[in-house]
Order: C-alpha cells, then structure tokens, then sequence
C-alpha cells in the first residue's frame, strides 16, 4: 500500500532551493550514524538528508513531502533503543539538532520554552543554575527534549516526579500535512478540546514534529541525599520496594542494581563503585526542602530495608560519593554493551509489586536458554530495563534465542498485568510485542488516529500501529 | 448529515430485554434532570433513558446504537457548566450513577480501581481514611469520578498538584462501536503506543464511555494550613501572585475572592466567613509532613503580601475557621447563582501572571456593558470562574449582551495568551469561542479524531468539535 515516490533531481533541487547547497545530503555524504539508533536493530540510510533551522522550514518540506508522497523522519540525537527514527522507507530524513536554542525562561510562570533539539543535560543545567528544577531523568543525558517527548520518557525519578508528559505545558506542531498548530501553552490548566498535546507525547515521531516546547518547571529542591542498601540477594532487594511505597514514604528514586552490573561499570569507567561486596543493592534518593524531614524519611525507610534482611546502608551524602554512585549508574547500558558483541532490551512495565517476580523468572530465562542475561531499572516505578547479550552466539542462534526469550518474557508481562514498554517507545522493534497485548480494536483505533493526522502515512510510517 | 434513527418500539424492547423494564424510562417517566445540566443553556430530553450496571450491558447497548445509527450520551451527576451531557439530538441516555462502587484499594501500588458513577466526596473521604490522597479538588464534590475524567477538571490543588488527568493510571473504556478496550493500568510509567487514555480524558463523553478507573494515590500530607489574606483591591491581591510563585514557594492552592462575592455566599448559608471587611481576599493553603517547613513556607508568603500592600494576615488553623472558609468558598457558585435570575460563566484560563490584567478588564466590562460579572477562581493556576448576571434584562437583551461580553472576554483572554477553558470544558455552549482560538487545522484534526473513535458519529454528538 504504500507506493512512496522515489526521490529524483527534482525533489532534491526543491529542498537545496529551501535550504542551500551546505545543508542537504545525499549519498556518501550522509554519515551512517543516520541509518540507525543505539540499539533498534534495523537500519537504513534516509535518501536525503537535510538540517533545518526552523518551524518554517519544517513546515515547508513536510507540504512538499505530503503533496508528492515523499516519506519523512525526523530524527534528534538518535539514542532510541527501538529504530522509532530509522527511515525503514528511505526518504527525506530531517536532522532535528540544529534548532537547539533555550528560548525563555518564564519564571512568574515558571515554564521554560525551547528548540526541539535542547539536550537534557542542558535543561537541567541551565534551570538549576536559575534554582528551578525539570525533575524528568532519563539516564541518556543525550538525548534530545524532543525525542523524550516522543517516547513519554520516564527516568529515575517517576517515582515521586512523574514522567515527561507531566512536564509538558505546550507544544508547537507541524502536521504530516505541513500545517503548523500549537497545542497547549504557558497555561497550567487547559480543557479546550481534544488533548492533542498528550497524543503527540509517547508517539515516536508518528503523528508530528514537534518544533517548539513549552515545560514545567519546579523550584529546586534545596536538599537530596542518597541511600546505597546492599541485600544478600536481589530478590529480598527488589521485595523491599512494596514495603517502602506502602509506609507512605515516597522517595525521589528507587533503583536496584546487581554485583554484575555494578562490576560490568567499574571495568568500563575504570572508576570504583562505594560497594561491591553484595549480590545486590538498592540505590535510593530521597529530596526536599527540610534536612528534618529528609532525615526522617530515610531513616524509616532504612529500618524498614533492614528488617527485611538488608546488609547495610551507606549513606551517599559526599560530592565524591556520589559522583562514583551515579556515574556508574549513568554507565550501566553503556557498560553491559561492552561486555558483550550483541544485545537487545525488553523495557517493560509491571506493577511495582510484580517486578520481584519478574526478574526471578528472567533468573529461570537465563538458565533455561543458557543465555546471560542483565537487568537493571527503576524498582519504585516498575520499569525494568532487561538487557539479553549475544555473547559467543552465532547470527542466526542468536536471532532465534533472542526471539524465544523475549516472547517468554513478554509474555509474562502480560501475566502480570505489565505493559510493553515503560519509557523507550514501541517504535519499530517491539511492534508485534505490542500487537500481542493489545484488543485488536486498541490497534485498529491506534491505525485510525494515526490516518487522523497523516491521511497519506507518509511521516514516520512502518513505526507504533503499522 | 446526521440521519439518526428515530428510536421505535422495537429499540425500547430491545433494551427492555437486557435491562428489565423497571430500568428503562421513557415519556413522563424520564425526570426533566436529565434534559439539562447545571449551567449549559440548552436542554433536551433523551428519548429513552437507561440505567446501566455493568461494562457489558454499556457495551451491548453501544453495539446496538452503533449499528442502528442511534445517538447515545452517557451522563454522570449531571454538574457540568457547558452542556456537554445534554442529548442535543435525542436518542439514548446512560445513566451511569449506579456504576458507583469502589472496587480496590491497592496500597503497595498506590491505586484505587473504581466504577465510573463513584462521586468525587466519597473518594477523598474513602482515601483519607487510609492515610492516602487523590489531590484533584474541583469544588463540585458530587460530581462523578468520571464526570471529572472526561472535564479533565483541575480543582483548588493544581497548583502544586496538578489536574485529574495526571491521577489517571488506566482506563476501561467502551468505544462507540461497543467494543471494549483497557488503556494504561497499574503501572507508573507507560510508553506502549499512542496515549488513548490521555485523549479519553478531557473529551467530553465524545470519543468512549469510561467505565472502570484506576487512579493514582499518594500519601496524605500530614499538617495543612490556609491563610487568608486581606487586601485593599484585587488587583494588588493578584497582582502578588506572580511574586510568590516567583519566590519559589508552591502553595498548594491560591484562591482570590471578592467581597461581594463572600457576602454572597454569607447570605447564602447564612454563616458568617471570618473577614468580610476588606474588598478583596487571597486564600493560600500549604500542605507537607513538617511543621517547620510548613511554617517557614507560609511565613514567606505572608511577607511578600505584606510588602506587596496585604492589610493583614490572618492563619486559619482551628477546624472552626477551616469549616467557616471552605464551605464558603464551597459554595460561592451557588451563591452567586442564587443572587441573580440567570447567569452564565467563562472559564478561561491564562497564563498565572496575567490573571491581574483579564481581570481588570472584566471590571471595565462590567461599566462598559452596565451588566453585573462576579468572579472567583484559582488564582495560582490562572484558571478563573467569570460569571455574567442577567439580573432584571429580559431575555432578548440578556442574550444579546451576554454574547458581547463573553465575545470580548474571549478575546481578552486570546490576546493574554489563554484558553476558553481551564477546567470545564467546550461541550455545547464553548464550541464557537473555540473554533475563534484555534487554527482550523487544529479543530479540523479533531474532527479526524473524533471520526477515528466513532465513524458513525452516534456518541454524544454536537459536542467539542463539531
């Protein structure tokens, strides 16, 4: 169905009168870091590649696109984990990076309004130097605010903060259509027709391009300390965590993490983690204004970790310290990628009751398949990030092995009344995981909004629903 | 183009038989309640109403309405300001107040699984007793949980908390073709394909019927403290709102109240509110776990009012003052209701440090148009409750004045950056201030939306977009 135009001579002079010589690309000019993300498992180099510098330019190509049934991609730092931004078609590719301006900073409104391209090391820095605080945390710093949008990125600290979409205030779009619209603002409350705002947050780059942003803001937190709990093993860890969320206490982020991982890290950074003695930990932070209540909040959840069979618990509350704990920790996908010549993740969601029971049957997966397999996550909000590793296996065991444990692990999910995917999106990868779960009246509903927005599915296609 | 089958005998029996006939109302026994909602301007009575019990039976009578091109508007208590749940073209009402019960209270995910019909006051008293929280507050408590689902109603908490749409954990919802889909869920973070739930939330009753709820609890906050806060005009009390936000305080509410509007609401219980000897009034509350942090906090605020020309500051902490403030801000729709022959509101919402100026410019309205406004709302969120009193016009001339005023008011707003509605909603009487904000694209893509959802267009119709 989809008889996309090829792109000729014609359609490239179109886009280098739009933009000049200098910022389109075809052939060996394009680099091949553009025909893949981190870890999606497919790729494929776009036709054209072009930089845009603004909603003008955006609009324009997608018009063009749409009129001559042109597939389009627009892509940021391309760290997805899913191919959400391989262009599966070829087509015209949109290098998102250069609209990358911190455009104002709203403090009686507290919002912060930017280019899609700002990296989200370069929110946090730029508003906490302003004492304000964007509390989404995503491990890939990275990452552009735009592609974070795209998948509903979560982060660390969804236990107490919530995840991007609560962040969002507003959102420029432009349609597959090439229309522009803007959804939302600096407004903190808004019921003025359909959502649109929260259905372009999660969708992968599906349904609009998202040149400009509005967020939420917060003030900065004055204090945070962190809890480092070593348990003899990771199940008594991982039990904890109902425990802690039942006695009220609700700290900023609880992740757990494994002696193999944790070594896994050391290696890679050449850097000593505070601990490395135990099975497993449990890191948690906890922030606020007050050091009594702070105080307070850890140290009942340190008794409860303690009286359901925790070694120890360090508190994380030095520069150095802290520095080690979480530069590994910003290290662990980095570090299991390196240990091995292949991977793949299954990012599911359970309820956070579940997650023990998950992990240990991904234990039983490991020895049933005699296959390794690593995990880390976010304990308090039940996203788990399950990394499979290639290792010595050859291209096609692989492949098979691979599938037959991501179908168990899925399937269990399920079981447990999981999600797919937690925070790294469906996009290409994890289309048919997702196929599995859903009533196919969900799909099917999911197929009509996308032709809602692109009659001509000529944005992103192949990706989410399709 | 909306040819819908005029309901006969044999779609009466048909409902008979799923429902018994002691649920099936039709003529003289539909109670003129259910022609008309609390505010909308517009009335019509269903052709048949029906009591609904379960999933099943909504799901059944959707599928038959769906294939006999039959209209069906489903409705909850029936307190919207907007029309949204009056059956424009006849057809089926679902009343789905007796769907009112609270199915699970899970304390180690913090959720509460509830049918659609459960009002707003039984949740926070149900919660409370368990030392939980649903932070939503909208002053109208007999409202339904699903009723404040499909408003995205916000409330006094937003502020600090945020709008019912971030409570909103997952979703059961029925489609206009009957078929029945689970969105969301347990989980906290959720990127598994395009956000259904966040576009059923806010809808209006137009795109499914809710029918199971899963909402997100938090730890009931141990202290909390109001301050009412006095001053010479209201636009030095809103003025200063701005400037605590800025102070990076966050109250958990900011209310502003006007004198008139507090002898209102006087007259109207026939209890007297602490102060009523100063034209206008902020009302702050703060909530947290510490006592210190919680009176450094107000302290603060206090403070900036002071400078900023507050008279005085008074703390409302004893249960007596606490009732004698909160019912009379509980009850100031009512109150101003009661004071005229017919009124109508604005719900606008602007950006928080513009509340001053759209203010301001209904007190000019006010003179201009010789025509009584009285307002209240939500200061810290910029949501504000406008409300235009006919009093003695007759109705030609009320109608004829009421539409200049809000013309202009809306167009205020627009120019302040704002949206016709912060937390009511568009339903039937916003939908032409609406299309005046919103670029046709925009509403035009809603309208694609809302013909993915229901081809046929038979759920609640004429609403939102149309």
């Amino acid at each position: 169905m989809n008889n996309y135009k090829t792109l000729d001579a014609k359609d490239r002079e179109f886009l280098v009168s739009l933009l000049g010589e200098e910022r389109v690309y075809t052939g060996e000019a394009i680099s091949d870091d553009f025909s893949h993300d981190e870890l999606g498992g497919i790729s494929r180099l776009p036709d054209v590649l072009v930089d845009v510098l603004s909603t003008d330019e955006v609009s324009k190509i997608m018009s063009y696109a749409n009129e001559n049934n042109i597939p389009v991609v627009a892509r940021g730092s391309g760290t997805g984990l899913v191919g959400a931004s391989v262009p599966i078609f070829g087509g015209i590719m949109l290098n998102m990076c250069g609209m990358n301006k911190i455009l104002e900073l709203d403090e009686e409104n507290l919002t912060l309004t930017l280019e899609p391209g700002v990296l989200l090391m370069e929110i946090s820095k730029y508003v906490e130097e302003h004492d304000l605080f964007y509390p989404p945390d995503p491990g890939e710093k990275s990452a552009t605010i735009a592609g974070n949008i795209n998948t509903n990125a979560g982060g660390m600290r969804a236990v107490k903060y919530g995840v991007t979409r609560d962040y969002i205030r507003g959102l420029e779009v432009v349609l597959p259509t090439g229309k522009v619209i803007n959804v939302g603002g600096k407004v903190v409350k808004n019921s003025s027709g359909y959502s649109v705002k929260d259905l372009i947050c999660g969708s992968e780059g599906t349904l609009g391009i998202v040149t400009k942003v509005i967020l939420k803001l917060i003030p900065l937190p004055k204090k945070a300390i962190s809890l480092l709990i070593p348990f003899p093993d990771l199940d008594s860890a991982i039990s904890t965590v109902p425990k802690i969320i039942k006695s009220k206490s609700i700290p900023t982020a609880i992740e757990f993490m494994q002696r193999e991982v944790i070594l896994a890290a050391e290696e890679f950074l050449g850097k000593k983690f505070p601990d490395n003695s135990s099975d497993a930990y449990l890191l948690l932070t906890f922030d606020g204004n007050s050091t009594e209540e702070l105080e307070k909040d850890y140290e009942k959840v340190a008794n409860i970790c303690l009286v359901e069979g925790a070694l120890d618990a360090f508190i994380i509350d030095t520069d150095e310290r802290k520095e080690a704990v979480w530069s590994a920790r910003g290290a662990f996908l980095e570090a299991v990628k390196a240990s091995t010549t292949d991977m793949d993740e299954c990012d599911v969601v359970v309820p956070r009751n579940r997650v023990a029971e998950f992990i240990k049957y991904t234990d039983l997966l490991q020895e049933q398949f005699n296959v390794r397999i690593r995990s880390f996550g976010h304990a308090g909000d039940g996203n788990l990030h399950v990394y499979v590793l290639k290792d010595e296996l050859s291209d096609e065991a692989w492949k098979i092995k691979l599938a037959e444990v991501f179908e168990a692990m899925y399937r269990k999910s399920r079981d447990l009344h999981g999600l797919v995917s937690g925070e790294h999106g469906i996009g290409y990868a994890k289309k048919g995981y997702m196929f599995d779960q859903y009533e196919p009246d969900y799909v099917e509903l999911m197929r009509n909004i996308k032709l809602a927005f692109d009659p001509k599915n000529i944005l992103n296609p192949g990706k989410v629903c399709e």
